[in-house]
């Protein structure tokens, strides 16, 4: 077996180590049940308290109380783009959205297969290199909910502020971020993220929505498409992802073992404040491409002088072992993720890495 | 380490223990790739030769041509009743539906969310212990679709043969036995199948779509709603359930160096066969639920005298190391699911079992 690898994978991406191994070590044989939890009925005690248990382990990492309804959905975030639609933008009623990149783009033109949705404000003009600043935009009050992406993994920019919805229901995609930092859960009434980032494997979709909301769904969609139903059964209306819902729960004791999202999110500043140090002192080898006060903390995304070292700079970084450094396959260049289970450690073998890289080519 | 128990669950269910003990296997480091499949990119060809291979391999199996696209999708069996609407049941149109239990209900019922959607002929006046004989229906050449369950998982019964359907494009749920044994794929229009009963986990839904009918699909759905747009982009328009996909590829290439289809319905028909023959010849001690021309060699089902015998029958037999015997919930009595992965072995130990009870409460 070769060593494991420095993984900077957008998403499927790493996962805590100690997670890997218990999830290796019971795979036979659940907790002495003699059956692999790949195995196990999801209507047996067994498998509800995981269930319940990984509700309650992300409830104490967010600080949400039974206010918000927790649910495990399928399809992705992508279906969340349709199903937000669908559940909240009734017939006479209009959206509005933010739009920072190319999934907040693909939300709008996902609700628009359902009903009005318009663009508030939109960072096209600049090539999505940043967010809008506080003040930039005003919310509609009569909008039936504000939709933004807390975090944009292609060209990499991240909000450090919620965005300011008075009292529209406050809608965000945080696949990308979520359970990477503290959140206000008491200011969003729908936050939705697929697992694939920070919270365990792809199959999985979070969804956390006020109850108070609830309340003002179309009552009569496909009962796995409608929230109503969902936060009815507890997310288990019919079979959920039994799998991807335990390497969750798994991963979210981790982080409470850790010391939460608070410790989380230091590390996280830790990291990527260490990468970007390395982007500005490069002399303009490494350029930053979002804009600085845009920066994500999970993206870090960067240009070098010419396309053919930006190749080269993919391929060395590969062969020594530190994977999934390519930019979007629509963009280019070099994107660097730091979700919370990339070390410090594969940080600073990647800042070795561009250090020595540079020396050899600049 | 305690052993395997004898594992009859209804779904999720028993996985083959060489699958198993593979993904045990490779968890920390995929082939090499030093990181696990559960974090590894969706677009790395390594992950897209798994991908690849697990169609070419379930087509293999199911004798199926480029005809028919083989699609994966996230929201279960439960969600594409919905999705068979939205996608074929335009307005202005019907459907037909052959209603032989729980699940074809609601099948209807989420179809009628959508459309017109008809009972052409229904078990419900049998409480469902029998599927319809060839002749007892016969299909309305206007409707948009003929659709059945092709076995019914709670009462116990299956099709024998394939409901004649003319030029109305056939479509079956075949969640609980799908790869239990040959079908004739030329017939159908569509079939679907959640994969935690023969094809691997939860997580994953198998569709199987002719390509003739992708082009009566409604073209404005959301995009992870659409058939069109997921054979379009192979399944890969968003992160699919990269794991539960993995490991239906595992069970598929079980399955073909086992010798394919057919000699997976011989050995489900041999242990079927032996398990039945244990109900008719326990003198009424144990009553077969299922009238005996509609009995389902996936889910057997029967009765004890009493229900105090049938939950005493449910607490010795998981003692004994046989779980998941409980009826559904919906309706008690016993039930032993028989898919692909549970062992002639592990029929062999229920019988033993039985005879043993018998003797002790008859």
């Amino acid at each position: 077996m070769t060593g494991r690898v420095h993984n900077f994978n957008p998403g499927p991406a790493a996962l805590p180590l100690p997670v890997l191994e218990q999830v290796q070590c019971d795979l036979l044989d659940f907790a002495g049940t003699g059956m692999s939890i790949l195995e196990m009925s999801h209507r047996s005690p067994t498998y509800e308290h995981i269930h319940d248990q990984t509700i309650a382990d992300l409830r104490a990492l967010l600080g949400g109380t039974e206010e918000h309804a927790l649910l495990f959905m399928g399809g992705g975030a992508q279906m969340q783009f349709a199903l937000v639609a669908l559940n909240l933008l009734l017939p006479g009623a209009y959206a509005d959205y933010l739009v920072t990149g190319v999934w907040s783009e693909t939300a709008l033109e996902e609700a628009r297969k359902i009903g009005d949705a318009r663009v508030l404000w939109s960072s096209a003009t600049t090539v999505h290199t940043r967010i809008p600043m506080p003040g930039e935009f005003h919310v509609n009050p009569e909008a039936a909910y504000l939709h933004y992406t807390s975090n944009n993994t292609i060209v990499g920019t991240q909000y450090t502020y919620v965005p300011v919805s008075r009292d529209v229901p406050l809608v965000c995609d945080m696949s990308s971020d979520l359970l990477s930092r503290p959140i206000d859960l008491s200011q969003h009434s729908l936050i939705y993220a697929g697992a694939q980032k920070n919270l365990g494997p792809a199959g999985v979709t979070v969804a956390i929505i006020r109850r108070d909301l609830l309340e003002r769904c179309r009552p009569d969609l496909p009962s796995t498409m409608s929230y109503v139903h969902m936060a009815a059964h507890n997310s288990l209306l019919n079979t959920p992802p039994v799998f991807a819902i335990y390497i969750v729960g798994l991963v979210a004791q981790h982080l409470l073992a850790q010391g939460g999202l608070a410790a989380a999110a230091a590390r996280n500043r830790e990291k990527a404040a260490l990468l970007y140090a390395t982007l500005d002192s490069s002399a303009g080898f490494y350029r930053g491409w979002a804009q600085p006060e845009s920066r994500s903390g999970m993206n870090v995304t960067f240009r070098l002088p010419t396309p053919e070292l930006e190749t080269r700079f993919v391929v060395e970084s590969t062969h020594a072992g530190l994977i999934g450094l390519a930019g979007h396959r629509t963009v280019g260049g070099i994107r660097a993720s730091l979700y919370n289970a990339v070390s410090m450690e594969a940080v600073r073998a990647l800042v070795e890495f561009m250090e020595d890289f540079q020396q050899r080519y600049a």
